[in-house]
Formats: C-alpha cells, structure tokens, sequence
C-alpha cells in the first residue's frame, strides 16, 4: 500500500434493522384484506437477508399516508432512515439491495448511484446518528 | 404507599435532542429569504430549553415536502418522532412543551391529549427504539 493511502475505515458492525409498519393501508389495496406491510414483512422473513440485517414488524409508524412504510436503522453511528409507498410485491428485490449497500457503510450514506430506486424515490425522512457533528449546533 | 401500588419507573435520563433541518424551505416563504430552519434553530436556542433537552441543527433531514422539519430522539429506549410543517414564528412554545412532555417519559410515549398540537397534527412518522419488543417478529 502506497504511504499516502489512509487504511480504510473499521468496518460497522452494529446491526442493521428493517422495521416494517404491519398496520397501514395502502393506496388502492382493499383495506380488509391482509395488510401490505403484514405482506412485506413475510416476504422479507421468507428471503435472505444481507449478513447483520435483520427484520421486525411494528403495528404503526405513524406514516399513514405513506403506507406500507418502513425503517432501516443501523446503530449508533448510522443514519436512519424511513421509507414509504412500499409494494410487497414489487419492492423486495430493492429492499434487500438496498438494506445490503447501508450495512456495507460506516454511516449509514450510501452513494445516490448506489441505491436502489426505491430507496431514492421514496425517502419520507432520515435522521442522522447522534453522534452526527452538525453545523449551526451553537449558532 | 398501598402494598399494591406497584413502583413508578426509574426516570429515563437519556438526553433528548432536538434535530432542525436548517435547509428546507417552507411553502409560501420566500426561498431566497433565511430559511425557517435557520430561524427555529436560533429561536430554540435562545430559549430556555427544558432539563434535560438539546436542540442542534441538521442541513437536511430528506422530508424537504414537509419543511420545515425536526426530529425529536431520547435515547435508546425512546420512541423518535418526526414532524414537518413548522413554523418558527407559531410553533416554538408547542415544540418546548411537548419536548417537555417528551423528556418526562420513560418511552417517548406521551399520552394523546397532553401533546401540543403540533405534535398531534403534524407528525410526519414515528420510530421504535431498538429495544422494542415487536409483535410479528419472528411470523
């Protein structure tokens, strides 16, 4: 290795947690039948998951509106992050491709090219770590 | 006390955080003006903040649609809450009450009628702690 090469950052092992609402409706699917998040959470149960990620469903995220809906957290050091408008038919593939690319970081930022259109389209919010040096902190 | 009169809960001492996003515009204020975020954040730091309560800024936190944002967190056992639509000239006494309210919490759970209105209204989504125990996690 060339002297002026930093050695790359430790890998983050903190687990990386898919939370999936199990509760809300989805635009245009019959609100009586199962619910799309209750869906999703099987499917992503059924699937493989990326090594250090695992999945859990939770009865609202209080996302209503964006339904089904889901959170991808990684630890202490990641940014979190909710998304939404979530097919579980037709998102699983992206989701795991995505959940993937974000335990592969330190903080939780993969690069915009990197991620799956999902997870570019569909962002509700994300929320950085706590340990996150942010401008204007004392302004 | 009445033998049975369970304890209350030991207080949660984690510190809550108020994170501003300082770059996202708010609908019909001017974008070349400061931005809402900006104000908030200087509104909320020049005021007396509840014990226990720190507030930092953030330059985006991704719910620009709902700008002006702020995440509200405590700590690994407190539910995160998220909220858009702000105002910084309204909303300042609503965000400083129900941080209040917040930080009293063991959970993050504040009862339903004793949130501000802001809180109540305009909640863009909601996180379980990691600790949470789930229903349907392992279907």
């Amino acid at each position: 290795m060339a002297d002026d090469m930093a050695d790359p950052p430790a890998p983050n092992t903190a687990e990386v947690t898919l939370t999936i609402c199990t509760t809300c409706k989805r635009e245009g699917v019959d609100p009586e039948s199962t619910r799309p998040g209750t869906l999703l959470l099987s499917a992503l149960s059924e699937a493989t998951l990326p090594d250090g990620v695992t999945v859990r469903g939770v009865e609202c995220l209080s996302a209503c509106k964006r339904g089904c809906a889901m959170v991808l957290t990684g630890g202490d050091t990641r940014w979190s992050y909710i998304y939404g408008d979530l097919d579980p038919e037709a998102h699983v593939d992206d989701i795991l491709a995505g959940a993937a690319a974000y335990a592969a970081t330190t903080d939780g930022l993969v690069p915009w090219r990197e991620r799956p259109q999902v997870f570019r389209k569909q962002s509700i919010a994300r929320i950085p770590p706590i340990t996150f040096p942010c401008k204007d902190e004392t302004p």
